[in-house]
């Protein structure tokens, strides 16, 4: 019997034996760095937990499991680079402590690798399937990131626009993560498709809840202080809607306070939380996200595997949900 | 009946037809660029060549082809960024027109259709092998160019370093096009290693010629003035052997002429071009290139193929060498 917990450590076993321990140091010391330096491995696990609703043999996701896992990673080195992010899990990124070449080059070694890992699949079957899966979804990942990257230039990016590249950037690897269990168990077409729908939609709720909280959510439970977000101009689900419901007058006072870098960073905060609250933006979301989660819940439902292997999926998304939003 | 002319606009048409025309467009956009801005097209020619060797049908190999020519160029854009290189094919690199971050994310969307490409291979039974031969070029290449960079930092890198790197860098991506064609086309094993290794060995060969006429080459013929690696303190197999042979004060000198910047490039070209006769590098690179070109057309002879079909690509070879070396 697995759980969450077990299919953890599974994983981080497999990872630790099939560290990478090639020459030139100075190529795979970034790769095992960024790989080592934590993250909570939940595309893995969903992967493993895919698997395991179809087979007790979760041994047959795990090379799936650590190509996801080091594609995530490639995308978070090179996604780094692009922001100028110096840190990521607390941690210097790879950039910022190993140079931007070396960021560029071990990203790309990790892309190749996410391929090459899938090769060991023990289901021989399963391994083409496998390597189009993961293409579909980098292809999307790499869209995605490039439409975040164009709106931060633009001021009349829709909600739908954003959603479509949330969905792209982050919820298409949730969705391939589960799919890509199901295909490395064997499990028929439909319910493939079920998993990676759920996971598209889970990944979705996940990410406008995820915007809300920095505004909206308690510092304590969040972690981290909240308005992060509007003081650095950030496009999110909360000023796209504002700008989308606001009239005219208000619709020009948020364009002007998202153009600064204020001396006063607690008044902005205070006055665009103001106009989002007064806008019924908090409710909206709570709305929207819920939507998108049941109707992750129902493409669960018809996953035919046995409640109680099912439960375990629903658990960890239930989890992911913040009650208080 | 094909020759390398019809094989290389078989090519140019595929290429064109298969163009990527996806939003968003400041992620396709430098992938056209690239793609279009030309080069001889050698790699997919290879590749086409290696499967009409075995099979009339050429067109089995197109998707391959295409796949080792998009792996060639995603490869050309991120190293240009590393190389911090402002030109390529005379034309402004990717990163130069469109920025460093598209330089990057163009990249990576060009490396994950290098793969999505082999799935379009009419032969389903060859996709396997040729999703892992890409994966065993593409890490030696990124493997190669790591190498590159890290022997810049050294004044010990020793020949057979030198040629070991050449061969992950540039030449393994020769052999790979070979061997992918092959597979395509359903070519024996023996056949495919030994395509494989006359590939690499011509690789080898000619980028020692490469290094020999950047410093004696004829410059009407070569195509650019000659000793621009000498000028950049490029590490070459010319300065490689020479520190090699040299004995302690000539070392030396090298090693402070090859510290400089001079204001005098032409008088650090004749210094260095002076010493590196003295010390029978011309004929010592000159032989080392002809046995590798040697050893390539061996394994050329041991291919169980028409010998006027083979002759295509021995023909191909040898209009790369030069003969005055």
């Amino acid at each position: 019997m697995h759980n969450i917990n077990t299919l953890q450590q599974l994983f981080t076993q497999y990872l630790q034996d099939n560290r990478v321990q090639k020459s030139p140091q100075a190529l795979y010391e970034p790769f095992n760095y960024i790989m080592n330096i934590g993250g909570k491995r939940m595309r893995p696990v969903m992967t493993l937990l895919a698997c395991y609703l179809f087979d007790e043999k979760v041994e047959k996701a795990l090379p799936a499991a650590l190509s996801v896992e080091v594609f995530h990673n490639f995308s978070l080195v090179h996604d780094d680079i692009m922001d100028a992010a110096p840190l990521r899990r607390g941690q210097p990124t790879v950039h910022d402590k190993y140079g931007l070449n070396s960021g560029i080059l071990s990203g790309d070694v990790m892309l190749i690798f996410a391929y090459d890992y899938l090769r060991r699949s023990p289901r021989k079957e399963a391994i083409g399937g496998l390597y189009q899966t993961l293409t579909e979804v980098a292809i999307q990942v790499c869209e995605g990131q490039q439409y975040d990257i164009d709106f931060e230039q633009r001021d009349d990016v829709r909600l739908e626009e954003y959603l479509q590249m949330i969905e792209m950037k982050t919820a298409a690897l949730l969705a391939g993560s589960l799919k890509m269990g199901a295909i490395a168990a064997g499990a028929p077409l439909s319910d493939q498709e079920h998993l990676s729908e759920f996971g598209r939609l889970t990944g979705i709720a996940f990410q406008i809840q995820d915007d809300f909280l920095d505004t909206f959510g308690d510092p304590e439970k969040v972690g981290k202080r909240v308005g992060g977000d509007i003081v650095q101009n950030k496009k999110t689900c909360l000023i796209i809607k504002a700008l989308e419901l606001a009239d005219q007058d208000t619709r020009e006072q948020l364009l002007q306070l998202y153009t600064q870098q204020p001396a006063h960073q607690l008044e902005k905060i205070a006055t665009v939380t103001k106009i989002f609250e007064d806008l019924g933006i908090p409710d909206f979301l709570r709305n929207l996200r819920n939507d998108y989660q049941h109707r992750a819940y129902a493409h669960l439902a018809e996953v035919n595997a046995p409640k109680e292997k099912k439960d375990l999926l629903f658990g960890l998304a239930e989890s992911l949900l913040v009650r208080e939003m």
